[in-house]
């Protein structure tokens, strides 16, 4: 029998059990033509979602709102916590602010530059709060939409050899690493030494039994990808201008960097290029128009994957 | 024959007579369920609010929205004067961007660091201007929704006696002043010296006959309390970081401060504690789960309180 | 036989051929009744607009929405791109942004401070894009609303000499030229020296046989002119508060100025004047309740001029 979703808080890919992914991949199949044909359904026309944004973001905030429209739904909140009273959510206990909150819908998207806020506003909330990133913790939702775009192109996980790219410290690996565990799906590690998982992260994915690897060279585990995960190791000097950092480009080491050249020769045929974006040069535009990228259908999927979420928790799709 | 709300501006509670409070409580109760029951009707599905918020805030900006949304409408307009275009509403008169702004939708809900904004507002617009706080001038949507919680407990309002404690030179307790003047509620104001009601604020008090008396600690009121109404007397200190600031908590003297151990020793056991939030220390947290704390039903009610003055401004009940 | 506006871009009214105006007018006029009688429809309530606005807007932005709530469409996107993950869209492509973008709706409106930005936006994109204004490029949405509001009130375009006061390198100046020449409409440009039409412009505008002149002061053209738009060619000293600006009034140069003396001596009776809003003191306030006054209903027009163009590029007017 399938878990229920309705009310669930969406916290962290720890507590999704197998079976979780596989319901919610299906709600998304389900509700995926209302975002393909462009037209908004009213599954959701009696619900609002409020966004609660302590830190600026631009996907994962459109994203949710995105999916909430096209759900038919209202969508109220704040996307800077600089645009509140001044200094109120600096001040305010989480628990004070959510228990306003769920009072002006019946969700809540939250980022938070704390790790552990969204855990903390569930504690204390009467309606399902989804984690929209939390410090160095999890971003359940974009892997989630990772996952999807993988499912959806190749109809299965399991089985799958993933390569991820970037810094291993931060929140969106912790939840790959969590989600790949329930699947059959060897993973290679690739980024700078400074920026490598953790040794407690480590030893948590031994616990788990996750069957990964730590490399210094995308070279070194492209060749059996079937699906290669990048993120940014560098970051761009906003002490720039724009045009300025135009000249950045170029600083992302060849051990980081997905080539054109590197897919043509070493990658799989059928290897599928996801990145969340933005990007600096780790890929550069000259692979958009390959076989290999799919960051623009991950893109996509992020709707379709909120769109799967909200109406689980909500009680509109079981 | 009640008064008509339709097109009525909500600006200052010296306009409610003791009717109108009565009519409001009315047709809160009526819509009422529709956010208990989590459930946005359509009420208001043809009409758009419109947000003019030229201070930062939270609490009363999406109180608004979200009871525009419960009621099905739509909502547009700005949260922050900083992201119009650069300096747009600085340099620009009150009367050149309400004569913009009824355009874009039906209700306009302002917020404005100048006191008496809203009334300038409104001689211009064809459309219902809602003050949502003018400097220190008035709050009245949220001492409606003060006097909305407490009659929905109580049942009445006439006979009850208040103890307020904050800041008395603002907005908030201005409106409150001007709304217990029609009922039959005797009131304590408790405040440091230098935030006591101003002279001239209380020769005014007195043409409305309104029993009122100043005091100098909570003690000295509390012990025949129905309503315990506070507000910071202290502001936190923006220089520091939230995680310095954890040892503001304690600034507060006991003067103005009402502990979980004044409650029980002193207060009368169904007073109600009301507070807008957000708080320093004025009320510490072991408070929230005693049978006085009311804050988090206010926060609810003033979701209900803006959706039935929406509704009645707009013409959708009478 | 009526070209068709599904799925067009509104980039530059280069692109807008005389019949475009009228059929876009028509629909505008189809649409109006339901702005005037303040009763959003549900005609695009299937659909979501974007907006992504690079620079922060008040008029443009808010009209857009507007005109989408009361067709009873959805809105989300970005009003600042300070709100966006920090330097987000300063890093990224515009390629990137949209093929993000265009997944969180069926249309985007776009205001950019680099000229070209939405022409490069609309090249990646599989939804219309819609300028709302570009660096010093065009302001397409901002002249059609203004040629609307001559066209509702005149009856007509054709015959009618216009005046333009104010700075000449604008975009808003641009889209303006660019539509008289379509028209039978002399125009005159006055402006300080330093703000004239530039070299380039002036011998493209001549390409087109536009029937223009410039003049150094507004005597010299007001006494035929049927239509005056006026915009700032003084900036507010924004470094003083809004007090002190004040003293900004009495800036702008006579030559620049419309005065009600002026209009009352010199103008036609039936002179309809312009001014997108907002404005420093080349328009007084004592203008405000002349027959000569037409930028509030400007404003009014600019909501039902975004109306249809977004009820047409949707697809849902032909």
């Amino acid at each position: 029998m399938k878990s229920s979703f309705k009310g669930r808080d969406i916290l962290s890919l720890k507590d999704f059990e197998r079976e979780d992914y596989f319901h919610v991949f299906e709600v998304a199949d389900r509700l995926r033509p209302f975002a393909e044909d462009r037209k908004n359904t009213d599954l959701l026309a009696r619900k609002t979602l409020v966004t609660a944004f302590y830190q600026p973001s631009t996907r994962t905030r459109l994203a949710h709102e995105a999916a909430m429209h096209r759900l038919g739904g209202h969508v109220t909140g704040f996307s800077d916590v600089k645009m509140t009273r001044a200094g109120d959510f600096y001040q305010e206990s989480i628990k004070d602010t959510v228990k306003m909150l769920e009072f002006y819908g019946d969700v809540i998207v939250m980022r938070h530059f704390q790790q552990g806020a969204p855990h903390e506003a569930a504690k204390w909330a009467s309606v399902p709060i989804i984690n929209g990133g939390d410090g160095w913790g999890e971003h359940p939702t974009q892997i989630l939409t990772d996952l999807y775009t993988v499912y959806h192109e190749k109809g299965r996980i399991d089985g799958l050899r993933w390569l991820a790219v970037g810094d291993m410290r931060m929140r969106t690996m912790h939840s790959l690493a969590y989600g790949l565990t329930q699947f059959d799906c060897p993973i290679t590690f690739v980024s700078p030494p400074e920026l490598r998982l953790t040794d407690e992260f480590k030893a948590e994915l031994r616990e788990y039994d996750l069957d990964f690897r730590e490399a210094d060279h995308v070279k070194q585990a492209i060749a059996d990808a079937d699906v290669i995960l990048v993120e940014p190791v560098v970051q761009p000097d906003y002490t720039k201008s724009r045009d300025e950092r135009e000249g950045d480009v170029g600083l992302t080491p060849a051990n980081y960097k997905i080539t054109r050249e590197l897919l043509s020769t070493k990658a799989k045929s059928d290897a599928i290029l996801l990145h969340s974006l933005p990007r600096m040069d780790e890929i550069p535009t000259e692979v958009d128009n390959t076989q290999w990228a799919y960051y623009w259908q991950e893109a996509f999927c992020g709707v379709v994957m909120r769109m799967a979420l909200l109406a689980l928790v909500l009680g509109a799709q079981e």
